[in-house]
């Protein structure tokens, strides 16, 4: 059979040769120790050598995804992960949140952690200001953490941190400020409540090869406007998410997918003057306020066990 | 359903949600301007995501993804490239060469080319010797270029490199050495002749992220035994391949799965005293020697066009 002829067939013999390269690489994980470790390196083998035939991939592309990954890596320190941004444009992470944290009953749904997160934030008291000094507008969060009956969860522990106006989270400057993070506990009642700023829209970062291949693809780097939210109590499943503000531009645009429907929330402006809930004088400084009530799936709610984990 | 009672499976609405976030990722792909570049990502994002839901992939096993990513990057540099060496044992080098240099004739097959090619390697005249003061057994090496008729390719470039006794190449000392490397040409009737090293096997480098993997998995690091050739003319289809020894103990197990039976290779050996080809006094040396005829496909049968680049 003349190539020319069939130029998008791969000869039977070239296929039977391709697919026996799969099975050698697939044999020689057959020795891992670990079996969880051993089904994933034979699925990854698989799914690569797949996607590899399919698209019937160039050596120049090759090529080119090799430069792309050192790239990634080289720009990859501290401050800066590409490599999560990475999982992050191509939906893997939100897919492995999805995974992982399966809808459960009225139990509010999670997204994408993202790569700005840091151990260690301050504590903040009830009504406290999670902004120390970084741009924006106040904003009023407040709200409950329960369990899917309704029933108060005290002492939660509720992590919260986002960008300023200006789009960036604090370990993105060289100063090591710390600004809009902070972590607070629910009270007896389940309540809690803060200042921190309304959400605006940013871009990820996008200087690197993974704005070169959103530009390439004409996708935007932007995020849609967010709150970010971790919340842990013992007896319930962590909970990692984000608020997003209702009418935000970017909702159905999302460059890591992070939107859900039921995440989205009504942030209320208050014009200037308008009394805040604890009394703080904001001068003639606009605000807004949101309530986020929190509903925590039980551990055993946890997800499905992986196979190969031994149920 | 309770999870319980089927912890495989997953429940139909789950299911939903993830296929829902595969087509909304592939969806934003939508607009790339190359039709080619449209198709890889495309492909990719269903791969990819449909790796992470077989496996139903862990948050922490995400976690060591990425950091095993970082890593990579990290000790990938102008000498080291982890990033080759991680496709390399995953099958994945060997794939791309088998499917952009499918099997033609009898022209000679390919392999792959591995991290140490080096451009502007010294010229060596017909006999000449590449070793350079690179450690080894010396090794004749003997052979034609021809083309699929058995017609001579006269002045084809060859390019050879190989590792000293110690297994390593030169590029892989601090020194700027240049040893066990360079290029000749074939002659008027399209023979080649020079002086090599007797290949030896060694391991890939295995002191980072991918040596950790090969031992989690059981997996020896070894390359089997070889010699490295890059031939190129005009009007013929570039050669990447090696020469593998005979008897070598890991031919069924090379990390890299390089090795094909047709590339292996009867290595001659011959006790100290055996007159040389050329009239060479090696002293008291043993030394070994090979004849490895070199066959060209025309440049029309390099490959099928990948899917989207237009036939």
């Amino acid at each position: 059979m003349s190539l020319d002829e069939h130029p998008g067939t791969v000869p039977a013999e070239q296929e039977e040769r391709e697919s026996q390269l799969v099975e050698r690489v697939v044999a020689s994980f057959d020795a891992t120790p670990d079996p969880r470790l051993k089904d994933l390196m034979q699925a990854l083998t698989r799914h690569l050598h797949a996607f590899l035939r399919e698209v019937r991939l160039t050596e120049e592309e090759w090529q080119r995804a090799i430069e792309f990954l050192t790239a990634a890596g080289h720009i990859t320190d501290d401050r800066r992960q590409e490599f999560i941004l990475l999982s992050d444009i191509l939906g893997a992470s939100m897919q492995t949140i999805a995974i992982n944290n399966e809808a459960y009953q009225n139990a509010t749904e999670a997204t994408v952690f993202g790569p700005f997160f840091v151990e260690g934030s301050p504590e903040i008291q009830p009504g406290g200001d999670i902004a120390a000094g970084a741009s924006g507008e106040p904003c009023w969060v407040e709200g409950t953490v329960t369990d899917t009956f309704g029933k108060p969860v005290p002492h939660a522990l509720i992590e919260v941190w986002e960008a300023n106006r200006d789009g960036f989270y604090d370990v993105q400057y060289d100063d090591g400020r710390v600004a809009a993070r902070g972590h607070l506990f629910s009270d007896a009642g389940g309540r809690y409540r803060f200042w921190g700023i309304t959400p605006t829209p940013y871009p990820i970062p996008h200087d690197g090869p993974v704005g070169l291949l959103l530009a390439a693809t004409g996708r935007s780097p932007m995020r849609a406007s967010h709150l970010h939210f971790m919340v842990q109590a013992k007896g319930y499943r962590t909970l990692v998410t984000h608020i997003f503000v209702r009418g935000d531009e970017f909702l159905d645009r999302d460059s890591v997918f992070g939107v859900k429907d039921s995440l989205v929330m009504d942030f209320m402006p208050q014009p200037p003057g308008t009394p805040t809930p604890d009394g703080r004088d904001l001068g003639d400084r606009a605000w807004s306020r949101v309530r986020f009530d929190i509903v925590l799936p039980p551990t055993a709610a946890r997800k499905h066990p992986p196979p190969g984990s031994g149920n």
